[in-house]
């Protein structure tokens, strides 16, 4: 369901008590029946203390979620960032599950990732983990919702690949989607598998971004594997094919090429997946405090 | 001593030999009374197998330097990244002591660098660690020792700010050091520091490349503190105060504003007294194979 973010947090969190009520209600069993509830959040979370630090697309500083629907669920509650989950999920039950270290990038709005190493997830001193997305790209470019200019994901996101779209075509260049009324990543994805020049260009230079950053990041952390994840991943070979050739052409003096680069297989799930998997350990984790 | 790489790689273990025994009977013991024997080398190595697998500035390419040295002194050899030795070193007895988890870099005529999560170097999956040095922070630019292009270490190694320096100078620059019939690092930072307007411009433009890439190692793997040594870093502050500043405004959004970034203490020893401390701990590392 969408998340209400104008009528406030408090409203939010029933809607997700709401939401867990009625699944709970189709499998018939109750609340109280559950174990744990595990949430990932589009943010920068600091998990042991259940905390949302930042999480600019909804606009939440420093709010405690796991105290907040523990107190509204009345049951253990296990807050982590949503592309931590999507990773752990992958790990768990998608495509890394033969891998023990695996750097995921999830290609959404914007742009999630997760390193895991040792099959969990690195978190880092600060606890915010592996942000491939605010990685620069450059020492200029648009202005990013993390403050910064440069980051890959002002070039290589979803909404920047239609930014950049929109940008050419009120600069006069031509394509099959210069009548649209609407334009999403969907649909130029769709007009560059068709041939279109300007939407081959626009994707080849987010892929060009995206290798220049995933090959420096597989430079300093060595994983076994990448997956990509996300909207922009289900465009394939159009996205995958120029990635995989920069990334072999920045790693093969390593010795590490070819790295594998996989498909995420879980779609969407995978943040409620990787959510569910946290919440199963919810135990465990407490005990390695 | 010099490496005389022209000579071979057993004149150069020879040469090895022939030190460690001249050290040893300066303190009046002989060579079988030492435990083991540890060695950093500045190329990409296989710790386990003691096997160095490319060290592109003495030519080496998958040399078995532990079992020749072995061989050679009939005592255990250990053998790891010179720039992976000098990060233990500053851990262990130098500025990294108070931490858990550093990123180093040393500028010297190259570009090392080394992760320690937990206290321990991180290797990955590869085996060849975190190489800074060859994260790329252009798409183009000049060729590196490694076939890549647009590796850090061509814009921000003491070697890449000299032939930057050089350049400008054949294309008409002006600086005090015009006339000078030879030019390294160390004269560049000297003038620097007495308002050369031309080194200060070409230091800045490294500590800004150098700023970038660091930055983009934090947000990946959130070390607590970022140690730079090498002989750039005894340049101070007209290295460190741009590097800083560039750092903090990447940090600032995700609340690690200020990082600590200090500057080794160990100078060019580090790499011998963490190759010692590497021989010191065999027993252990042979435990935990």
């Amino acid at each position: 369901m969408p998340t209400e973010v104008a009528a406030g947090i408090e409203t939010v969190l029933k809607d997700i008590k709401k939401t867990i009520a009625e699944l709970v209600s189709h499998r018939g069993i109750m609340l109280n029946d559950l174990g744990a509830v595990g949430i990932g959040v589009a943010g920068s979370v600091d998990m042991e203390a259940g905390l949302v630090r930042l999480a600019p697309n909804l606009s939440w500083r420093n709010i405690p979620l796991g105290a907040k629907m523990e107190t509204l669920l009345g049951l253990p509650v296990v807050v982590d960032n949503d592309a931590h989950a999507a990773a752990l999920a992958e790990k768990w039950q998608g495509a890394g599950r033969q891998f023990d270290s695996l750097l995921m990038v999830t290609l959404g709005t914007g742009i999630g990732s997760a390193l895991i190493i040792d099959g969990k997830i690195h978190r880092g001193f600060w606890g915010y983990g592996a942000e491939l997305g605010h990685a620069k790209v450059a020492f200029e470019g648009p202005l990013c919702s993390c403050g910064s200019r440069g980051c890959l994901e002002t070039f290589a996101s979803a909404a920047a690949v239609v930014r950049t779209f929109r940008d050419c075509l009120a600069a006069g260049r031509r394509s099959v989607l210069q009548n649209s009324s609407f334009i999403d990543a969907r649909l130029i994805v769709k007009a560059a598998a068709q041939g279109d020049e300007l939407a081959c260009q626009v994707l080849d230079q987010a892929s060009r971004y995206l290798g220049l950053a995933l090959a420096n990041a597989v430079i300093l952390t060595g994983p076994e594997a990448v997956i990509v994840g996300g909207g922009l991943a289900g465009a394939g070979e159009i996205i995958l094919d120029p990635l995989e050739k920069y990334m072999d052409a920045c790693l093969g003096p390593w010795q590490i090429k070819p790295l594998p680069v996989l498909t995420a297989q879980l779609g969407n799930d995978a943040g409620f997946i990787g959510a569910a998997y946290l919440a199963s350990r919810i135990q465990v984790l407490a005990g390695e405090k």
